[in-house]
């Protein structure tokens, strides 16, 4: 277990250089949700989250020490008719498995709201799965559960 | 009670003279969820729907016998980093209390599915009140619950 303590970890939106780290974990993070998504899916998104013109982002935690990525959060944009201000949607948290002890999750998030708060678009939102206990003892300290329950057109 | 059966039900996109009728289940729709928005973000909103380089639309039901608006649907396309292909969220649905009998949600949401095709984004999902047992009577026919729960930033 790599000793990762909160001060040890930055959050920085990726450059270019950072596609191989995230990958990494954007793997992780699919076999951890059961999923699997062709390769191009991945330069799509990271094309996404360098082009200015496109209100989607990824962020990055690394520890300061090792410079190695831990940690990766991807989000965006969107309108929303309860409001004249967009929303933000984060779609993807992940942190590596053997660095999850000093909060890397949470300076994630952070980053996120300082982003939003940045944008004007301070409203920002996410999903887990019901079961995720351990990503919502997290998320209880940096949010709230809304009563809402989420449904899908058959097949998708 | 009116006499509203199914086939006595059309859906359509709004259009400017459907404003009026639009802005009443609205109003309605706030009612039933304890909020109250501005009526600029009325007018907002419904410049949204009627701009072709927004993709954002609402869509209306018409008793036909009475060319009475009976329910109203609102939804949007928005990006996902789970695929290329963007998703469509319906914001906000709403049918008249007096006519609640025949059909008309299901075909409102219907209307949306369709429509999603044809932009090449089917995949379509919503949220709903977890108490809301009346509204899901409905949406375990048109679709399925996600084992999705919903956080957002204390605040929002």
């Amino acid at each position: 277990m790599s000793n990762t303590s909160e001060d040890n970890i930055t959050v920085r939106f990726v450059t270019e250089n950072d596609k191989e780290g995230w990958q990494r974990l954007w793997k992780s993070y699919q076999d951890f949700y059961e999923v699997s998504f062709p390769d191009d899916l991945d330069d799509f998104n990271f094309g996404r989250f360098l082009d200015p013109n496109i209100k989607m982002w990824a962020a990055v935690a690394v520890e300061s020490s090792s410079e190695k990525i831990i940690g990766m959060i991807n989000f965006f944009n969107h309108m929303t008719t309860w409001d004249f201000k967009d929303k933000i949607y984060i779609n993807d948290l992940y942190v590596d498995e053997n660095s999850r002890v000093k909060g890397a999750g949470g300076k994630l998030i952070q980053f996120v709201y300082d982003e939003a708060d940045k944008l004007g678009t301070p409203s920002v939102y996410w999903c887990t799965d019901e079961s995720n206990h351990r990503a919502q003892l997290l998320y209880v300290k940096v949010g709230y559960k809304a009563p809402k329950i989420l449904y899908k057109r058959k097949g998708y």
